[in-house]
């Protein structure tokens, strides 16, 4: 098998967990195949990062995933790669008619999805998208969306943070080489949506519309000194072939010793030559410090204008710590900390790939129904732990602003209410009982959350990725501004309706209204 | 462009950094594009999980990453996406004839590439690959062979982790759902590789020569429930279908009461008609409580025999501790704790695929010499830290094996020594000058770590997934206990010969021997 072909076959409809067919041969030996069914995705709980926490999310990842869904469907030699498949007895996994009816059905032609728009705020318990359609094709679906969803979501929430904390600064992605494998273009992605002005990833800048970012490694000016010439050299070798570019990094040998007044006497004649320097990078030691003397350095030489970018192991801790050392220390050196924090830019990467300190998000796919003689009948899970019953039903999801115009609760009604024809919404906690508020209609704005977005094939073009980055943007300034902080945030509401939560007890007292 | 076409240009050369392209121009234009140079990937710590830490790492990446250097070369829309960057003064930012030079030699044709085999335990200092050939060429490698040797050595230290803990339980990867995106096809091939017995992931699983192993969810009881059936139904509704290959999920309603009573009862059924049910999963609750009982009741009921599969956030720790609870508790109940160990297969996801706990790896890509005037002059970066000053210069690399065969050191030396042929093996601490020890010739066996794997082209066919399965056994069966174990592991001895200690503290003293 060529290796083209090889990972052909990981790539498609058989990036998938093995339950997910072997249940589908069960659906179809049943005749519940193509019995319509009902799926939701969601998370149960924000990122916690050890000694912080996200007070929401970013939802990210449904674009690639809907052009997925649309191209995919099972081919030969992911029949064969079934057929394959052994059974203990030694006979076939699979059965010759059911790959006959995956040949023609193993595809998602049949389902619809509705989500709530990529690039938005989100938070627990309300469902980011709800697939509706045959049996097989919606089980089918599980395992891709999760690990396409969930992984795009957890990346963007973390980029949105570091975006919170380096305010005025400039922010670049530089995190292609620390992501994991081949998900550094799905993290790439997820960190432009997030917060990341830019990304040093060549190819996924360029589909996506941007200019890669990137200055130079310590190699070059290893490789010109094991060659005999000096940093000042490589420096200068930089600047002469990138002239209106020209970003040195200047911790190679001694920051304050060699690299600074290095990189300005190559800024001078520079700037002798008619070019505008752009910058110097620093990826080591206390950037903070050396950022306040890098800047003393610069104003002095008449460079105030040129970047100080920082690299080097940042997260939105560690930027919000260096914003706050430079408030406090810049004005000793002379310098103005806003004007400094203006010219910053951080170069962050493993810990926004990784989103490090929680490197998955647990979102979970969970049948809510199955639609049987006539009308939909709510499926439920009846776990140990009451958190993790699911909320029933085929759903609607509202959110709702306040006079100020900030998002004060996303709230779950079953499909067929409409709370903006209720006097007083109740809200009510999904998991504790004893939480309950009362909202008056005319203090309120009511938002339906999701919207079909496909039928069979998608149902509108990608979005542009300064659309998501501004959806993101704006519900992140509709928040209070307790649940936007970095640590300890304010528990957003998300609330449950009175009649939703009325079937939802009555369905874990019963176990199950139908039958046990 | 078509999607197909979008995803192309993300998943060759230009999955890179845009500083290797912008320094890529400068060697070009300077005439140093061909220049000889050497590269060294290594990592400076073991993962580090928090309050557990690993005391080996298991490499694994380099077999996918070899074949993809052997197919990648600059192609046209490659080149034509370069021809777009711009320059801050609006002119295109590489120049023609550097781009003709690419599309000549924007590929690995030119190097040589020698590693320490897949699938061995390796350690800190010691490069994993070493890379040699024109500077330009090693210098596009940086990227992506950090993206893949990382992510894959990473996650393959984890699943060995799982299955230390694990000892004789089975361990099955269900992590593709919450693994980084694509990422989950590396991941998969890492855990199986570092000790998962087999894997969820179908596509990955077939293209490895394994069949995928699964049960069934819980959408499957609770489909059949809200259509009106039952637990019981659902159960034998999949043996019906899977007669020799029965696993049955027990915990959607309530383990004990329903679950595995429903279980043995479908198991009863199979067995008269010839079949050997397989297992039950438990995906929730106390599960070392829970698989003590699901044995009392699966003993008495006559099936000794069948798996009981466990799930649900499982890492190391939490595997040791139901093993323990296991063996303090199983004979209250009259379970003897060995038979249920042996039984027991863990399910393990999340966790073994982000490697939680440390997401990434810090392996670094380091210029270390350059070959000019006829000799290999040592290259160094002279940061603040003395941890992250290089050991300059052509290496090799040796195990030292003591007198029982155990591996007791590693050791770094010039290329041209032979620490055979010294009487004395003194071995100095890589960052602490106060650590040294001594070794006899007599009590040592040497073995030279690295093999040359990729000249222009692999020089070696794909290993299969056994022969590296086994190299991790017999490696960590070599290690001593004390650096095998979970917590607070010893640390394993990795040392430089007393010739490359002195080239490196001279180079750090003198900054660089050449010249600053």
């Amino acid at each position: 098998m060529s290796d083209a072909k090889r990972s052909d076959l990981t790539r498609g409809i058989l990036f998938t967990d093995e339950y997910q067919l072997t249940m589908a041969q069960v659906y179809y030996r049943l005749g519940l195949a193509e019995k319509p069914a009902l799926f939701e995705h969601f998370y149960r709980h924000n990122p916690d990062y050890g000694q912080h926490q996200a007070g929401y999310c970013i939802f990210a990842g449904l674009d690639p995933l809907l052009s997925w869904m649309q191209e995919e469907r099972l081919d030969e030699d992911e029949l064969e790669a079934l057929r394959s498949q052994k059974s203990r007895s030694g006979k076939p996994l699979f059965d010759r008619d059911f790959l006959e009816y995956l040949r023609r059905h193993g595809s998602f032609e049949g389902l619809s999805l509705k989500a709530i728009a990529e690039g938005r705020v989100v938070h627990p318990y309300v469902p980011l998208a709800m697939i509706e359609g045959p049996l097989l094709q919606a089980q089918l679906l599980e395992t891709i969306l999760l690990n396409r969803l969930n992984f795009e979501t957890l990346i963007a929430t973390k980029a949105s943070r570091v975006r919170e904390a380096a305010g005025k600064s400039t922010v670049l992605d530089f995190g292609i080489r620390r992501a994991a494998g081949e998900a550094g273009n799905a993290a790439t992605r997820a960190c432009l949506i997030g917060g990341a002005d830019r990304s040093s990833n060549v190819g996924m800048s360029h589909v996506l519309g941007l200019q890669a970012a990137g200055t130079h490694a310590h190699s070059l000016v290893q490789a010109f000194m094991a060659l005999g010439m000096s940093e000042l050299e490589a420096f200068r070798a930089f600047a002469e072939v990138y002239p209106d570019d020209t970003v040195l990094l200047v911790d190679t040998v001694d920051v304050l010793e060699s690299g600074i007044p290095n990189a300005i006497q190559v800024f001078e004649e520079l700037k002798r030559k008619g070019h505008q320097p752009v910058g110097i990078r620093l990826d080591s030691g206390d950037l903070a410090y050396l950022s306040i003397r890098a800047a003393q350095m610069l104003d002095k030489a008449g460079f105030p204008e040129t970047a100080i970018v920082l690299s080097s192991e940042l997260d939105e801790l560690v930027i919000w710590q260096i914003h706050t050392q430079i408030r406090q220390e810049a004005p000793r050196y002379g310098v103005d900390a806003d004007s400094l924090i203006n010219r910053l830019v951080f170069g962050v990467g493993t810990r926004m790939v990784t989103s490090w300190g929680q490197p998955a998000l647990g979102g979970v796919y969970k049948l809510v129904a199955v639609y049987d003689g006539g009308s939909w009948k709510p499926a439920i899970k009846v776990s140990e732990s009451i958190e993790k019953i699911l909320n029933p039903g085929q759903k609607r999801a509202w959110r709702i602003y306040d006079d100020r115009g900030l998002a004060s609760a996303d709230y779950l009604t079953l499909a067929e209410e409409d709370p903006r024809t209720e006097p007083t919404i109740i809200l009510r906690h999904p998991t504790d009982p004893g939480k309950q508020r009362r909202l008056k209609q005319n203090q309120c704005t009511f938002e339906l959350l999701h919207e079909e977005v496909f039928r069979g094939k998608r149902l509108f073009d990608p979005v542009p990725l300064e659309v998501l980055r501004q959806r993101r943007k704006a519900d992140v300034e509709r928040l209070d501004p307790g649940v936007r902080r970095l640590v300890n945030p304010h528990e957003y509401h998300v609330s449950l309706s009175p009649r939703l939560w009325t079937l939802k007890t009555q369905m874990v007292e019963g176990l199950n209204p139908n039958r046990l």
